[in-house]
């Protein structure tokens, strides 16, 4: 590996500089995505074709120079994979055509054969990585088990979640179900990843933040914890968008690195998960709409929090907006570099 | 006053059962609720006019024994006061015909004076403070200085607050001019429903967890504290929702209770506040769908959890929604006050 600034991180061992890429940096910001996914037709035909899936994943690499490449794909394919019809309305969020809406079924759902019915995300992941050659590593990545249950059962986003709570409270059992079954897709899914050479792997738990305390550990955290039991050994990083309550947890789950949202101050982060895993984050997405002297400046204060502690990876609190400027992303990057180099040396 | 079991709890006095209230408790789950919304034609004409809201917002206590009445009215009267013209599209959240979109127009901004351009609101406090006697106290409400400017720039409800986040990085400044004179009317429009008859006063800080910690000082948190300095001497709550991760902050604001959403779990916030202030919360809304017994159940887990030290008031993690069973919230209260004498009972 030639850059093995993110691996070196996630093992918790010293740096030269802080690692740092971009949670969806093949995206809209970009032209050239753009372009790629105009020629593709569609957001779901791109993330289908494995040469084009593995060309928007490396057009972020050729503009910037970031420490990880992640997979081009979406955290619903498993569920799709699963036979609910994952579709996306033109300017909105992922829908499923048949969302589980009854007992039947719930009891007929079942996890997918990876190298069968989820085989174009395996040949992306081989495409990026003979593209990618050893110059960074590869990520994978699923959504996690509840938060793709969130999708199955609602069919869409949602601001309340209301038909997966009214199925968390009144029938926790067909939950538990769905839950079991998504644990075991995931696990198979991030092993058949691994298998086609991803050498990190990533749970995006993007809903787990709408549970209670309580709720996190029994619908979220547990199936996370059984799915990093059963994956191979590679770099593990879990995200809970507003799992901040949690942080302890999370780091206790059997993951490598926690990701933070920007709503978490890192330095009491740290305090609260000690050395034990590595922390990735946590800068607002919303800053890359300013102009590029504030960008640095946000990156600077995010720098400072986090330290010049071993097992830092620097990324957003979540993922990169549309309207990000392509000159605010050039100018993080080129921040992170710069002024965690100087951080280290002003230690010395 | 005939109940005080809500003022007693707001001074950390002991209670022989915990006060119960919910968020939104005169809303749309209540048949009777939407016959009078109808009769008045729409939600803001029923919030305009004095009598009407004061019957609205004595229905549910008709309906229950609850231990306070809250004004029936909106968190964004104020800018509406502004000029900013509020209203409502039929199915979706507030709107602003004029949102604050350039200097010109944020230069201009200025307090209302209450006692004309809000005395609608002032009328309902009267009106509802005559109709309920002495029978529990009357809370009175405004949103936050930065909740109030998150909608006066967004213009609407948004999922990623783009437009307020711009103004935060690249201009700070407009920002702060608007919190400023925000924190001005917040303060005359709460010190004015006081003098009209409201007991005790809350703020909804609606969006604040949508910030860093680093910003929710900066720009919710320091105006908040203004607020509070400014306002007469009745007992006063700070809700933020999502604000799980700054309890010690807002517990040292100069409140006697902080509100919980659903996330946060109260015996570790209970350790990190001490016994400063009151909490209040904070049941998942999303249960009042569900079953009788089911709300029962989540009920005396968050009973259990709060324990029984003086200082807790029963509520919701956010306001109730349409979708609540009438028979749900019947049973949330009865549970409440028989468990919650049951505990105490168990400890003499």
């Amino acid at each position: 590996m030639k850059n093995d600034l993110l691996l070196r991180a996630l093992a918790r061992q010293p740096t030269d500089s802080t690692p740092v890429w971009l949670m969806r940096q093949a995206g809209r910001y970009l032209p050239e995505y753009n372009a790629t996914r105009a020629k593709a037709g569609s957001f779901l035909k791109l993330a289908k074709t494995p040469a084009l899936a593995a060309e928007v994943a490396l057009q972020p690499l050729t503009r910037f120079p970031l420490d990880a490449a992640i997979l081009f794909s979406d955290i619903l394919t498993v569920p799709d994979a699963m036979g609910l019809g994952l579709y996306f309305a033109e300017g909105e969020g992922p829908r499923f055509e048949r969302p589980l809406r009854d007992e039947a079924a719930i009891a007929r759902l079942a996890a997918p054969d990876p190298t069968v019915e989820l085989r174009y995300v395996l040949d992306a992941v081989r495409e990026t990585r003979s593209a990618l050659g050893d110059r960074v590593p590869l990520i994978g990545f699923s959504g996690s088990p509840y938060t793709l249950a969130c999708y199955m059962i609602e069919g869409s986003g949602s601001s309340d979640w209301r038909a997966v709570k009214e199925m968390l409270y009144a029938r926790p059992d067909l939950l538990h179900r769905i839950l079991a079954v998504n644990a075991l897709a995931v696990t198979d899914y991030l092993n058949a990843q691994i298998e086609a050479g991803a050498q990190v792997v990533m749970l995006f738990d993007t809903w787990g933040g709408n549970l209670t305390a309580v709720q996190y550990e029994e619908f979220s955290l547990s199936y996370m914890r059984q799915v990093l039991s059963q994956v191979r050994k590679v770099p593990r990083i879990v995200f809970t968008k507003g799992g901040g309550g949690w942080l302890e947890n999370i780091a206790a789950s059997g993951c490598d690195a926690v990701g933070l949202d920007w709503t978490v101050d890192p330095s009491a982060a740290r305090q609260r998960v000690g050395a034990k895993v590595a922390l990735q984050g946590n800068l607002d997405p919303a800053v890359l709409c300013a102009p590029p002297s504030r960008v640095r400046e946000e990156v600077r204060r995010v720098l400072d929090a986090f330290g010049t502690a071993p097992g830092h990876i620097f990324n957003l609190g979540h993922g990169i907006t549309p309207h990000a400027r392509v000159d605010a992303v050039e100018a993080l990057i080129d921040e992170v570099r710069t002024y965690s180099r100087q951080l280290r040396a002003a230690r010395v």
